[in-house]
């Protein structure tokens, strides 16, 4: 059986799954088989320009249409069209593949969850946090599951882009509160604390964050509109940082920004226990470094060896992965639970307990003091 | 017009340039449309299995059918068979983009470059040296053009890997002088003096190597036969090193191993001139340090701006790429020029080039003393 | 004329600044004589051997005594010891140069740098900051003054030890509030603090940082007594971690642990400017990584030129200097203020206005809400 | 018993270990007692300041008078001036340390450790290869004498700077055949040989080097005299490159410069066994990174814990050592040789040993061909 996939969005992130797609069959052929069937947007021309181009068979510019049609809907939007169509595709038992953050909005995400539970297991609701899907990131994940770093007591990420450094960037809707929810906080910080969740959370919906201190701020209050006269104001944080607890007693401080000069994309976790540490950063995603007891500095690991995770897909040894390669792990495990029915994740509930905790961020920041998410 | 490719060879070597070709039309929409037409090789069944999964519409186990029928042919099999398809494709008048290095011998290298020369220059005859399709070897490239080193006084190149470090690593064709015609020296060292001619090289043949002093070593002098309880000799090197005297006056060194513990892909070009010096390594290929007139250290530059060579049909700045991708901007650049009747390079000049490098290295190892390429 | 010094504590500081004081004749030979004249301390066996050892002409039991004898007074014991020989010594006139943190108590200090303000500009009364005395941290000072960072945004500042990993590692006075005031708050935290306040703080006391967000935490809550068998609470923080708000708009994330494993001595700093970004870490205490306007990456200065801040007292470039020769550098800059009747920086208002950030951090994280210092 | 030290030469090497001589009584108690005793030089004035500033009691003009009178005698001159005095010190049964390179020639090289040998053993005559005494490659040595890296395959050197780039960097002796012997080779590949030696030589006197083949160059023939107008030649190499070959097989390639831009003493070690790998640059001399048996990439060790060689005598971890300290470890070690009438490594033998390899490089570079040292 093949499975029609229908995808709203055709920019940055549909051309991101849409390439993932169709890699699948040269590098992971167990994979199942599926047809690029539908692109779906707004504008007529310029989808049937990306559906050409992205391979798909054809264009809709009704996505109400496409949810019935399809085995599979990834919902690729901005932040603020998450949740409607997601919503009625599960309620349709069509699995959703959505993009990060799950939605503006806490309450927005808790609707989002809610219709993925209702649909079930075997309606998989997936939350397209590609980062867990990096070799490196599972490698330590499973480092972190076997107790090799001991109890945790430090975790650190952040996440560093410089790309509203100018303050004649142009105003776009990562700028819009409506539009995109937050800005840096939900843009990047939402990937931060998934992979927090993931490597050292607990299973409660927050991960074991107990509680959080946050700092959001806005360096430029507006921006000028493309190919306009007029400016439109930024009513999202240009940066935000955090303070975590964890019911274990970890201890978190996470930030990101995009104001960060220099830095391009940045993400870089840092976690220490009672018997060891390690560091990723996403520009070198193809390291790992680790130090386990009894070391006495880091090892610089290269993750490309056959028997590391999913790199016997690939290439030989030392023969580097690049960012996009996530994309196409993460399709992999969608699209094979949606043909056999199973569970993925990271799912909807993934999606909502990392909008909780940037909820919590925004309302601590908002009042000067720790909440809980 | 579509163009048919025929490609001998579907193991390393195939998967890479057939996902390089399947990869074209999503990102390289100008690049001409092709077919994956026939794949050749000798074992029936494994080549149907490979087709189907590399995306091949036919297969075929003679080649000499083959170069006849195609518009394109892909040599990508061992050393030793490098040169009488890829002559008798020329003879035919069909393009050909053949794996490096360019043959076992130089007396095979030469008759391919004849073959070439005589073809003419509307038949594309191409050798696979991907890495100077690194975005960042492309930038180190234009700086050097400008001059922004000035007079170029050192010349550093090295390759490091480490797979044979087991002596009971098993023998393959790799490890045979008759198949290989080299070891690491010709596996290897003709990517590092590729790119070296490529960078720093002047126009004439060996790139103004003016002279060489070789060094060979095996370490290891026989190795298990797989499955099998014989052992087979090693008749090639291990490792090599060299001195290079180019005739501007700068010196180079170079080497190469399989027994460099700890090192998968390392790739490391290193250049100092009277105005600034660089810095590259394989292992990190997003990122190119140079250190310019007027600055005190190197400056780290992720090359993956929208502005550097081939970023703009990928990812946004930081959005890391992966070793595969120099194989699509080769497919994209040679495709281009068979599509157009264009010179490509490198092409079998640049081939017989390396291949005189690398045989006076060899000659000067046998002398024990300094040899002209 | 010889300034006779006077120096309470013999151990780790006192080891360091008798070395430093040592130097100077050799190394900045127009620093002002002096003699080390007298080593304070209480157990006269230990005072003996170690007055010996670090060059010191006479011992003392009694400080009382020393204060007025002495030029200049250096306070080198542990934290609850510095107030009252310090404000003594002031009171006689004698200059002093008490080391970090100033006091265990905010009141404390504020009792200081009382007695520092009355006695005068020509009494000069130093707080031991060493880390503003690095080439390196100088040459960032004057980026910053010279404003090629443009408009400073963020700021980060981490000081990571891992020494009391290990819960069996013993109690000793920095684990006790009442001798300490706190824990790498105090001891740690003080220096980062300072070297904010240095690169980017404006004039006012707390350097322009008008609120923070504070959490302290303390992961063994108590630790066995060396050669005994009993176990003493432990009764501050193990590890801290602040928000910063700056008045001038800038955001600061700092901390630091004696828990971060594998990390023995790792204070960094790190600063993005509208205009470019540095990077310091102590561990490698002769780079200096600078991002300047136009640069797309940082560039790894080795600040051991002749031109650099200090260096041309020491050796050519390349000749790596150590943590020891930051001590150098501030004893030539505080006696020569002394000799001179000059203010020295940093004085007893930047230890208070240390003080003043670290206790609002305390009491941020009592009341769990933001707090001006 | 207090040993008088004569001391000739007061400029770079004479403060470094005037530096080193006055540092011992306070961090290595156990070191013999010295004095500082007399400096000998040519000019009286230049004299007289520096024995003031480098705390010597007395100065001389004459070192044959000097070298009865004295204890312990140090031969800090330019490389032609050490063969003479040192081999009348011997002569007298005066223990002498001299710098590096032993001597300009091979056949001064050899009449030196022929006196020496004929001083006998407990008259120590000690040559300053200073590197040994870092506390990495100590730790390196150990690691490599424990056979924990397995047989050794490759050997990588090379000592780089850039003080000579400028074609107006003026003429000094260090330019010039006669004073010198030879230039990048002697100066800088000196401490190489030396320490390819140390860590994986064999004990016959060239270390178990059994042939080489080198390659010297000048880039620029002739050089400004300061405060003059004429120019005078430049008769010794500005960089050299060599390849080794070692009894045991391994294959070493070393080399040096004056003319890498971008790099000021960068004395960097790679060593690959069959069971791991190391690697030391001197620009970062608290790091070394090792790759173990079982491991996959190199640890950062930082070499500063109190177990460390030397360290102990020193700060706690993490509180880095400089370049100078390399200085103080070995006038330990020589003086207390010296006070033991004990045997010192590294001697003239060691010494000459590196003078055979330079001298085999250069014969090498003059014939074209391999040559035995």
């Amino acid at each position: 059986m093949t499975l029609e996939v229908g995808v709203l969005g055709y920019r940055f992130m549909g051309k991101a799954h849409a390439n993932a797609m169709a890699r699948l069959p040269m590098f992971f052929p167990d994979a199942p088989e599926i047809e690029r069937s539908v692109l779906v947007g707004r504008d007529e021309d310029a989808l049937t320009e990306a559906a050409d181009r992205l391979g798909f068979a054809s264009i809709s510019t009704d996505w109400v249409e496409v949810i019935d049609d399809v085995d599979v809907f990834y919902n690729l939007g901005p932040n603020h069209v998450h949740r409607e169509p997601s919503v009625a595709a599960l309620e349709a038992g069509t699995p959703v593949f959505c993009e990060k953050p799950l939605a503006p909005t806490l309450e927005e995400a808790d609707a989002m969850a809610e219709a993925a539970r209702t649909a079930g297991d075997d309606v998989p609701a997936g939350c397209a946090f590609n980062y867990r899907f990096v070799p490196a990131i599972q490698y330590a994940k499973a480092l972190l599951e076997d107790g090799d770093l001991g109890e945790i007591r430090h975790v650190r990420g952040r996440y560093l882009q410089d790309w509203l450094v100018d303050p004649e960037a142009p105003w776009s809707w990562r700028n819009d509160a409506e539009l995109a929810g937050s800005g840096a906080l939900g843009d990047l910080g939402a990937h931060t604390v998934d992979l927090l969740r993931f490597l050292v959370g607990s299973d409660d919906l927050a991960g074991g964050i107990e509680r959080v201190s946050g700092h959001l701020k806005t360096f430029v209050d507006e921006r000028p509109v493309e190919g306009d006269d007029e400016t439109r104001p930024v009513t999202v944080d240009d940066a935000y940082a955090a303070h975590l607890e964890f019911e274990n007693g970890a201890m978190g401080t996470i930030e990101a920004s995009r104001f960060a000069t220099g830095h391009k994309n940045d993400h870089t976790i840092e976690i220490h226990g009672s018997n060891g540490s390690l560091r990723f950063s996403l520009e070198r995603l193809n390291e790992l470094e680790v130090l386990r007891e009894g070391d006495r500095g880091y090892e610089t690991i290269l993750v490309t060896d056959e028997s590391d995770p999913y790199v016997d897909h690939w290439w030989p040894p030392g023969h580097v992965l690049g960012w996009e390669h996530t994309f196409v792990h993460e399709n992999y495990e969608f699209l094979s639970a949606v043909a056999n029915g199973h569970e993925f994740e990271p799912n909807f509930d993934d999606g909502l307990a990392a909008q909780q905790v940037l909820d919590a961020i925004e309302r601590s920041d908002d009042r000067g003091e720790w909440v809980s998410p």
